[in-house]
């Protein structure tokens, strides 16, 4: 099963995955996944975003769901998502090799666009499901090309005028389940190759312009320029210092410069700010200081700055009672007591559903930590752990529905 | 004439040119020259590095040459090139008004590839023709999308394989004249449209790689990153303050980021540097300071560092003599005596030429100082007092070759 999606959409010479919403590679991957989940006699459904739900068994309430996403970030690794997708379907054979037999539906999901790689809203897919992003404002996402989310959706064979919340199949959900690669190295420094979500640290995107005024690089003195490029510079800086001041992350890792020929000063300096804080006060701190720093230098170059939120989720907490019941589940299996219950600072479906349905994540033992990256790996036995893990835990969940008690 | 090239290639929103070698707009504006110089009964030649000669007479010893380029910086004005061929087109009209019958041969050039807007390396078509650059480099040469040098010239139409040196085609030049909107605002402070150039300043571009470590900026510890962007930042600023310091010019207005997503560190940044002074001495500090400074950052940020010069130009002394002549040519015409020899950081044509060829070159006043960019510009009379000085210096060279005091 791996080795058949492993080869879609990686680069060839540098190994990494370019999954986007709705491109090619994106196409295959699902092409993939409902091959793969029918062969299973799963049912697969397109539901009105875009996301894809395999049915063991009649959709309907108490159903049990687990899944991730097939969508890569640009030149992103082989195990964020597919591992979760992947995990799931092979949880499905092991619970049919156990002779499970479930008497409340069981789905397994993909949700398009979690990463945000193309349209830049991350988990696009579940946002729309639970009504978190207006279907107006999805339309009209554009990628770097200036295709808009509605026309890639409609070129891609689905109906863009159908998206929107879809409060009944959440309704119908009784827990979801996501399987996820590590993204940090916690559990390597244990015995442990599976461990319990605890929470999503409140996280955003802020795009922030630098504009200036275009002008000739070798004639132009340097006290009569508006070059953009210098208040951006400031602001990487900046932001930098920020997170290690507040024991936060913030990142700049993506800029547009226009022109951008070598000799012209650049009319404009766009780039994104990624941050995530333990709490929203201290993730306002450092954005706040960033736009401050970024507004100082500005007026300092003669440049114009505006920053702009594009995405912002507040901190997660997975339901307490359901993350105590899933250790206990992998503690079955655990080489020692005390399965690890972690934070993480990556945004995920599950952060999105988790204010609307019972939600749980299993973390895989990642050996470097690195993600988003051609490098990001997993141990095969550590995977193999994982969907164990997993499969018991849908057992268990099929077996006894989510209590009051387990939220 | 200006009236008919004004709108190929320039965008419809922002007004900016985006005229690059072989691309559409570049074949379009090439094809405009070729129909308004046989309109003249000029006679239009491609020589073997794809630039463009329209011959008034027979081709041959003792020929004056005036010219400039078509081809644009991406998003770049109207005037940069445009002025000194369409003015060169009206100083033949203005000529042939005159009753004037050149005795020797007379050119109207228009170089390939000056700005490097598309394949990086500037001045390309004259550097070709001086023997200043390889043909094995010139073909090898890329774009932005990889094409090479090679295939696009190919693609429209011209043989890759016959580019490189022409001495021959140099030596039957008895000067070169280039006129060109100014690129500062020196003259606007006088009361002269039109001046004479003195220098070129050495100007070089070299190219930065930052090359970290992909990982997931959500969930990497800052202390735990090799993140490219900001030794990058750090430089930026550095070549800014090594300008200062060194009254000298130096620019970072280009940078690639891989693979540019918001939420992953990047692997690389690449940036090129631009950078100019009065002398080679003082542009080798700045430049040594630049690698100094990134290099500094780069060891900080556990990220490895590279850099490479891409082009280098040394000094441009245009022939004292014969910009002396020109001035005094200038002089009939101008409002008050002491028409201004002026130096200038922009890289031309004429400084290519300057080595092979008794090269000269006149300015059209500026009154913003504005160049690379849509709002570059130059007021109609100040143009027009251009065409009237070219064409008095053709007029003078044509009369009178260049002598050994000229240079």
């Amino acid at each position: 099963m791996w080795a058949d999606l492993a080869p879609v959409g990686r680069d060839p010479d540098g190994g990494g995955y370019h999954r986007h919403a709705w491109n090619g590679a994106d196409t295959d991957a699902r092409a993939w996944f409902t091959e793969a989940a029918t062969a299973r006699g799963l049912d697969v459904r397109t539901d009105r975003n875009g996301n894809l739900w395999a049915w063991w068994g009649t959709p309907g309430p108490g159903a049990v769901a687990t899944g991730s996403h097939l969508d890569s970030v640009p030149d992103g690794g082989a195990f964020d998502g597919p591992l979760g997708v992947v995990g799931a379907l092979a949880a499905v054979d092991e619970l049919r090799r156990r002779g499970t037999v479930p008497d409340r539906p069981l789905a397994v999901t993909v949700f398009a666009e979690e990463e945000g790689g193309r349209f830049g809203v991350p988990c696009l897919g579940s946002r729309l499901t639970a009504g978190e992003i207006s279907p107006e404002r999805a339309r009209g996402l554009t990628d770097a090309s200036g295709t808009t989310w509605a026309r890639a959706m409609e070129a891609a064979g689905h109906d863009p005028h159908a998206i929107g919340a879809d409060p009944g199949a959440l309704a119908d959900l009784d827990v979801f389940v996501e399987l996820h690669v590590e993204q940090g190295r916690a559990l390597e420094d244990t015995r442990h190759p599976v461990g319990v979500a605890s929470a999503i640290w409140p996280h955003g995107r802020w795009r922030m312009d630098f504009a200036g005024r275009a002008d000739h690089a070798g004639t132009t003195r340097m006290a009569d320029r508006s070059d953009p490029m210098l208040p951006f510079a400031h602001t990487v800086l900046a932001a930098r210092s920020l997170a290690e001041e507040h024991d936060a992350r913030a990142t700049v890792a993506k800029a547009l410069v226009t022109p951008n020929g070598t000799n012209a000063i650049p009319s404009l300096v766009s780039a994104w700010l990624d941050a995530r804080a333990a709490d929203g006060a201290t993730l306002d701190a450092v954005v706040a200081g960033v736009r401050e720093a970024a507004g100082r230098a500005a007026r300092a170059h003669g440049v114009d700055h505006a920053m702009a939120n594009e995405s912002l989720t507040p901190l997660v907490s997975f339901a307490h009672g359901l993350r105590e019941r899933l250790a206990e589940v992998v503690a079955t299996r655990a080489p020692e007591p005390g399965v690890p219950v972690l934070p993480t600072g990556a945004g995920h479906d599950a952060g999105v559903l988790a204010a609307h349905v019972p939600t749980a994540m299993l973390y895989v033992r990642n050996p470097t930590g690195v993600s988003h990256s051609p490098e990001e790996w997993a141990r095969p036995e550590d995977c193999h752990d994982g969907v164990l893990a997993l499969a018991d835990v849908l057992q268990d969940l099929l077996a006894r529905p989510v209590r009051k008690g387990d939220r």
